[in-house]
């Protein structure tokens, strides 16, 4: 049989089921990674299973998320990771060291191998050839201890890259491409796999962009071949050993393709408040900026660094404008800091944030009321930025560069000719010295719990009727930053669900905490796309502290749906999407026999106020319904474990 | 007469009294400078006095302190401050271009004149030779109308330097001496002038250092002569224009004097929680260090960070150790990228933050639990750090470095011999570029509001007798940063007082707030040196907003004390300090005929609860008293403006 690239790693790695796709199939899972806003929750789950070493090849705990620290929550996180991550055979990437995504290419990625992550850009380091899944942190902690990843097997999507970009085009571009042709809920259970001559003229950094970018497509992941350029990128970084080619069969199948001719991409622009609400950047041109934010894991890399220092080279950043720049990684800093690049762009009055995900999540450089704010970064919901009121667009670095110097929204084009100096460098400066290597015995190493570290809440299991009553409702599109809201304020308490939890769904609905506890619980009710977006647990596990029992919706985003499950709440799909519009707040819905019912594909939900039946899709696999019935993984694993 | 330096640009200066050690002088104010923590208020309260552009010879609006931006309220006060200062004259700095005292110094101070600004620190430009101080936003706004700065003629401290500082030892180790000696609240009316052989090696960010920290004796100033240190600094500035050679007459006199034998001065720490309590290092030397913080107005210049660069260099930061470092301005960030010594701290491990006051003022970077703070900073009051359990130290960059590395306090002497390599250097990188000139027509500039910006309350006239229950009954020492807490949760909050009130004096009692509503205002009762620390008029609009009427304590720091007259509070002194112990939480007290008393040197304060009277100093200028009749200097303004 004809393979794709992702298919062949997914061959290599199959542990449970067939490579049917739509079914459900369990991989070996040789790398994980996590950050600190879910890393927390993650080892406290690892702790929980009582493994003393993680058994994959490689487990990477990193500081990314938490490090402005307006209070102590935030060092006591690092502690407690730094010091669990010692013990338990994980390596630790201290706050300064990089955001996880560019550090994990750089220093730790291996074509051909999987990597799981707790993050949703985890998809990131299939730039280089590696098939990487964003994922709950119990899935995460599973893998670490040696347990497979459960996904379903996704079709696959062929992106044909044909001819090459003009200069002002860039990576960032192709992705906001392939955004606007499938949207937000396009990549559901699909792998995007690019392919073509046009791959051939993309570094792995420019590779990564779009793989990291695919997660806004919803999709379970995208992926590169591994061929010279990867090669020469694992040379410049020291590590040409792990190289592996990589590149799909001729004939392989694919279930959909979208072919994309660079020379006729044009600089593009993602509007508020969707990463798919894309159009041409000179449809836009003109517009006033107040704000130019450069970096995140999708656009931190050297090159893209050394494209904006090159732009802001001998000017200044316009009298309106605040520019600030987040390169990707202590490697990227160190390099722009040896090779002059840094000096210019501080120069031109770029204002340097530390190596992390900072104003990406929120944490910090909020704009100003009413601002707008274009960003380099991944995602433009309403809010994410910490102002509510401001309406943030994603670019290039290429348009962000540009942008900041004239204050307006401005097409590249008129500015670059020619970038053909910037390129990958011969060699990386490799200095792993912010990465701390486990212990070797971790027995004596004592595990730092600082006061704001409280227990997780765990499930149930599955009562003999699900009763509850409709606590919200809620529209299409919900993010996991409607439901477990991540912001300066609130990402500090990653590790304090009670705290968290009275925030849940407050942007949707200030009363939901109140009334959840007031009912005792109940059920959410949502539109299409419900959880899209970061791979948080936490907006699974705020609604069990809540007494959440089920969330029925019109559909599901990937990641969300799974964590749902692994925490024992019941997402339920409605096969009539009509029937949303007839239920009210506080309506009292029942599934009788719930245990019964989720075997089968679909089962009945009664609205016993409104003595209405709908027909709901469940679908689930036999180990999720058993998950369900114990009330979350970590109780199957214990039943599994006597 | 035979002057010292301060008492000749004092003479210059004179507009109102005479030179009498302990009267009332009005002087007449060349520069100015804002922060953003106290400028929205100052530029609020400036516009109230309908000027339509300021009348010093340089006015400076700065942004250091509120840069992390958790939400809108930082950028709204920054975008207000930006177009209140373009329009009314004033120079605007934006964020990313350094710590006010640090900038202000390399780019706008000018040996022999007068500077005030609404920042403790402000004497840092008595390093040049400059007469800086220290003053409520009220004061600043008066001066940029052309208004006089009054003070008490202060009393003149001869601080002598014999000798040449060792390796390893440096200006921060000669002020944390001073301290040692002059305590927190020795420096009270005083101004500190340091002269002697020990100047000569001395350059002007070294004197910078110690002048800076001289805030922390309660001091009025310090200073030091002009001389060919100060030529060379200016030049490498491109500033020797404004060079002026300033030294004390020979003969002038003196109230006190202190020796400070520089070779025989070893390093020095300031232990927590006062930059009194000051030890050699050599005393706790392997004490185990989990944070280290470089920067601060007190020790951030290009010297220090070259010092830092070198100890740092080919080393790496201790395991357990999280070191981070903030430039003082963009200008020392600059060329610490063009010289390499940012790669090399970046190579070693440090995390870089932006060039502003960040972790000094409890912008982030807060330590862990119960950590171990070692800090190149000028305060550590309990809790400004962010993290109430941390013990935070005051030391010099050498020592910081060292600790970073070592994991542990660490007498720097063992590892440094030389450092005769490090110098100012012959020419400084310039480029103002950040430096946003003021409006030649200000009339057409829109100034820019965001919500976050509040009206500032306004007292009203004294009542015929003054009757108030205590609200709070306080120890010796509390700070500003008690009385109106600065940190990353509330800074934001500067211009608005009725969202800051709610945290007035918590840390000390967290009922104060509600207790002085429910009572509709009264009186608090504190120990000695109340108000010492930040210069912030905040600490008297909340009490103000609140209902205090009048401050009652054992003794005042110099600063406050003017606040609370500016803002129509009453501030009296215990005549007989045993009579602190007879006062209890809720007593009524009284002055009667409260505007016939104040004119006295003392008055009679009856606590009517007991049955006591107590014998109060008061001890007021004619001015002063009348912002106290008028309800404050804003009130007295628009009487006499009639």
């Amino acid at each position: 049989m004809k393979l794709t690239v992702a298919q062949k790693i997914i061959k290599e790695h199959l542990v449970t089921g067939t490579m049917e796709k739509g079914t459900e199939i369990g991989l070996r899972i040789d790398q994980t990674l996590t950050q600190d806003s879910t890393g927390t929750m993650a080892y406290l789950q690892f702790e929980a299973m009582d493994v003393d070493r993680v058994k994959t090849k490689k487990s990477v705990a990193y500081i990314d998320h938490n490090m402005l620290q307006a209070g102590p929550e935030n060092a006591d996180d690092h502690a407690y990771i730094q010091t669990v991550a010692k013990k338990h055979g994980i390596y630790f990437s201290k706050p300064g060291n990089g955001i996880c995504h560019q550090v994990h290419l750089e220093r730790f990625s291996v074509p051909g191998q999987t990597l799981i992550g707790s993050d949703s850009h985890t998809p990131t380091c299939g730039g280089i050839g590696m098939l990487s899944i964003g994922a709950g942190g119990l899935d995460v902690a599973v893998a670490m201890a040696g347990g497979e990843y459960f996904i379903t097997m996704p079709s696959m999507v062929k992106v044909e890259l044909k001819g090459k970009l003009k200069p002002g085009v860039s990576a960032k571009d192709i992705i906001l491409e392939v955004l606007r042709n499938f949207t937000v809920k396009g990549g559901v259970n699909k792998i995007f796999e690019y392919c073509g001559e046009g791959v051939k003229s993309l570094s792995v950094p420019d590779r990564a962009t779009i793989t990291n970018m695919g997660a806004e497509l919803g999709a379970t992941t995208s992926i590169f071949p591994s061929d010279e350029n990867t090669r020469a990128f694992l040379k410049a970084q020291g590590r040409e050993d792990v190289f592996m080619e990589l590149s799909a069969d001729e004939g392989a199948e694919y279930d959909e393709e979208l072919v994309i001719n660079l020379d006729e991409l044009e600089p593009l622009i993602a509007c508020p408040h969707s990463p798919d609400s894309v159009v041409k950047v000179a449809e836009v041109a003109g517009k006033k900026v107040n704000q130019v934010a450069i970096g995140s894991c999708t656009n931190s890399s050297l090159t893209d660094m050394m494209k904006v220092a090159k732009i802001l080279e001998g000017k200044t950043v316009a009298e309106d404008v605040s520019l600030v720049i987040s390169p990707g990684s202590k490697q990227v800093l160190n390099m722009l800091a040896e090779n002059g690049a840094l000096a210019k762009l501080v120069a031109a009055g770029a204002r340097i944030l530390e190596s992390g995900c900072g104003p990406c999540i929120g944490m910090g450089q909020a704009p100003k009321t009413d601002a707008v704010s274009l960003r380099t970064f991944n995602r433009n919901f309403k809010g994410r930025s910490g102002t509510v009121s401001a309406d943030v667009y994603l670019v290039s670095p290429e348009v962000a560069a540009v942008a900041a110097i004239t204050g307006v929204i401005t097409d590249p084009r008129e500015y670059i000719t020619d970038f053909s100096d910037i390129a990958i460098p011969e060699k990386y400066t490799v200095n792993d010295n912010l990465v701390v290597s486990p212990a070797e015995d971790g027995s004596s190493v004592e595990v730092v719990r600082g006061p704001n570290i409280k227990p997780f809440p765990k499930g149930g299991a599955l009562a003999e009727n699900l009763v509850g009553k409709v606590l919200i409702k809620v529209e299409d599109n919900i993010t996991t930053d409607h439901i477990m809201p991540s912001n300066a304020k609130l990402l500090p308490y990653r590790s304090n669900i009670p705290y968290l939890a009275d925030h849940c769904l407050v942007p949707c609905d200030p009363d939901f905490p109140s009334r959840a506890k007031e009912n005792g619980g109940g059920v959410i009710v949502a539109g299409t796309n419900y959880g899209q977006g970061s791979s948080r647990e936490h907006a699974a596990l705020a609604p069990l502290y809540l007494g959440v029992r089920a969330v029925v919706a019109k559909s599901f985003a990937r990641i969300h749906r799974q964590n749902l499950i692994n925490n024992g709440i019941v997402p339920l799909v409605f096969k009539n999407e009509a029937d949303y519009d007839t239920i009210d707040l506080l309506d009292e819905l029942e599934v009788a026999n719930v245990k019964g019912q989720i075997s089968g594909s679909s089962l009945v939900l009664v609205n016993k106020t409104k003595g209405l039946e709908y027909e709901m899709e469940i679908d689930l696999t036999e180990r999720q319904q058993k998950m369900l019935e114990a009330g979350g993984l970590l109780n199957l694993m214990k039943e599994s474990n006597k």
